[in-house]
């Protein structure tokens, strides 16, 4: 596969890269295509670091069929920045407007998927990192100064958002706003539970209240209770690890988000669960879970999983996040602080999302 | 718990009882009570042999949570006969109707689930057999002359129907036809696949055909094709071990009801879905399944359970199968054959369902 040094295409970029499984990032020259018919080009302002970024740069998902690191590997895909310029053909976007680019920058466009919407499914959906684009180049992610993508794949960015806040939306947000319309848990009156208070945790939070639900937040860590309840208005909370509290709440939630990837117990969530209750697993562990059966079949439950949206429910996510306020709670960091940033998300030492300022701290050498 | 001997109540019941987890089944004497006001009393016909009434006798679930055997213990939970008697305020029968009973007798009637058609999922929902009844008896299924039970709790079967092969409708027909409904596999255009084809399979084919959708059956054993596809109707039939079909026919099924029991591997059954396909489990493994959640998440795909169906869905279901034809294929045996019936049964031959035939062969001792 062809990478895309300085020389390949025609317009200069720059950015920070992982050259080996080690995952360090460091300056990396490089170049994007020109600005096609459809496509847009945008200077980068933000890019949300996700879980992801760290997995895909230490090739931690090499072995799965998902994505192995082609290095120089330049991550991002939680990205806002501004329109530079725009092809003949765009129809979304001007010079100016705030965009937003996630986990996607391409799809067939004629299969089923692609017809209903969803090109999040699409077999043939092209990454915004790791992929071989069409013309055979690697995709490069956001931890860079430009960035052209096809304008199907960019959603706008309504000028009240705070746009560093805003970044870690278009992969947090979506990947929990997603399942909370899909799997119906969108209502006033239901009751919706949320496994793991991290990055996807706090934005499902955010999501359910908004949409009425009522939320119990479920931890392992007695320690967030205040966080949860208090600061991002949780209406309750359950420890995980504590057998009387979840005895007690034992068939109350209609459906839960569960943000964990690494390996758990599903029972003890099941059994939270209402009759026809949904369990919708987000988090994407790389080992099989223990399924009990028998509780499924007892209260006609299930376990169903989601992976971010299609580009016309992100736009409806933004549109929704703007009408009601709703953030990523961040840390803005400068450039050079992101192996440091890599290195406290991989000990979860953050609240909630390192956000990378890269309008104003990535130079070029 | 107290027994229902002979003395207990004043209706004197026959039938044939294991005594130990030997599960040997031998002619017992006992009673059931008199008619209440909102009971019929039927004299049995027919009664088909599930495998929970297998499991019950030896006591093999008695481990679980499900139900634990209360010796003597009558199994039967596939009931039809003729009503004897009614009380006064019975409703939907007369002296002479045709009646059919399933795996349920009793629900609280009050909560949430009862209020919704889904007496199966209340929480105090009585078994036809091996449950406490409200006046503190045991009680008793219906490998016996004669049963009462509320009218609420008992099934019109349509005159032009079959009785011995509807039997086994009232719990193999239910268990395959409510998750077809409830989980939206039950239109035209769809394509559902059917794994194991024994007692519940079978009917899955039958009611899936008739639903209109197509139908593949996923089977261990090859020797089934002719069987699946020129007996049964199905429209097509892959071996679950040969990874040449199962590859072909990847992202090809809507939905799968899986009738299999035994632990067995879902990734090849979660492969063959399409996007927002979902796998339905009716068998109940008793030990947990091993759950592959990056596929889910892929395709928004899901796994869910279903436990046979309500009681207005039990009607439904019977008045469905009359309007299509729809029967078991069974094996009428007499009463004195039942325990070489356990036999073959634990060995899974039979095409596809034992039916005692109370009614003529059940002789008093």
């Amino acid at each position: 596969m062809a990478g895309a040094s300085e020389d390949v295409h025609p317009q200069k970029a720059f950015g920070w890269a992982a050259r080996d499984s080690s995952g360090v990032l460091s300056p990396f020259n490089f170049s994007r295509r020109a600005t096609g018919e459809q496509d847009v080009t945008f200077k980068v302002l933000y890019v949300g670091i996700c879980h992801s970024d760290l997995h895909y740069i230490k090739n931690e998902w090499g072995s799965s069929d998902f994505i192995s690191a082609n290095y120089p590997a330049v991550p991002g895909h939680e990205i806002v920045g501004v329109v530079t310029e725009v092809g003949m053909k765009v129809q979304k976007f001007k010079v100016g407007y705030k965009v937003g680019v996630g986990c996607m920058v391409g799809s067939c466009r004629s299969c089923d998927n692609c017809g209903k919407n969803l090109e999040n499914y699409c077999p043939k959906m092209l990454l915004t990192y790791g992929s071989t684009y069409y013309d055979g180049t690697n995709t490069y992610g956001g931890y860079s100064d430009i960035m052209v993508v096809d304008e199907h794949f960019a959603v706008h960015i309504p000028e009240n958002m705070a746009l560093d806040a805003t970044a870690p939306l278009l992969c947090a947000g979506i990947t929990v706003y997603s399942p909370l319309r899909y799997y119906g848990l969108d209502k006033p009156g239901l009751h919706v539970g949320v496994v793991g208070l991290g990055g996807l945790g706090h934005m499902a939070v955010k999501f359910a209240k908004a949409l009425g639900t009522k939320v119990t937040v479920i931890s392992t860590s007695a320690n967030k209770k205040d966080e949860a309840v208090k600061r991002l208005g949780a209406d309750f909370f359950l420890v995980s690890r504590d057998p009387e509290q979840m005895q007690a709440a034992t068939g109350t939630l209609d459906g839960i988000i569960d943000t964990v990837s690494a390996p758990h117990p599903l029972l003890p969530l099941i059994s939270l669960l209402k009759t026809e209750g949904k369990l919708i697993t987000v988090g994407a562990p790389d080992k099989p879970l223990e399924l009990p059966v028998f509780p499924l079949i007892m209260g006609r439950k299930m376990v169903g999983g989601s992976g971010i949206g299609g580009m016309m429910e992100t736009q409806e996510m933004i549109d929704f996040a703007a009408k009601h306020d709703i953030k990523a709670d961040i840390e803005v960091i400068p450039m050079d602080y992101v192996n440091t940033a890599m290195e406290r998300l991989h000990k979860a030492d953050v609240s909630y999302r390192f956000v990378i300022d890269i309008g104003n701290t990535l130079k070029a050498t």
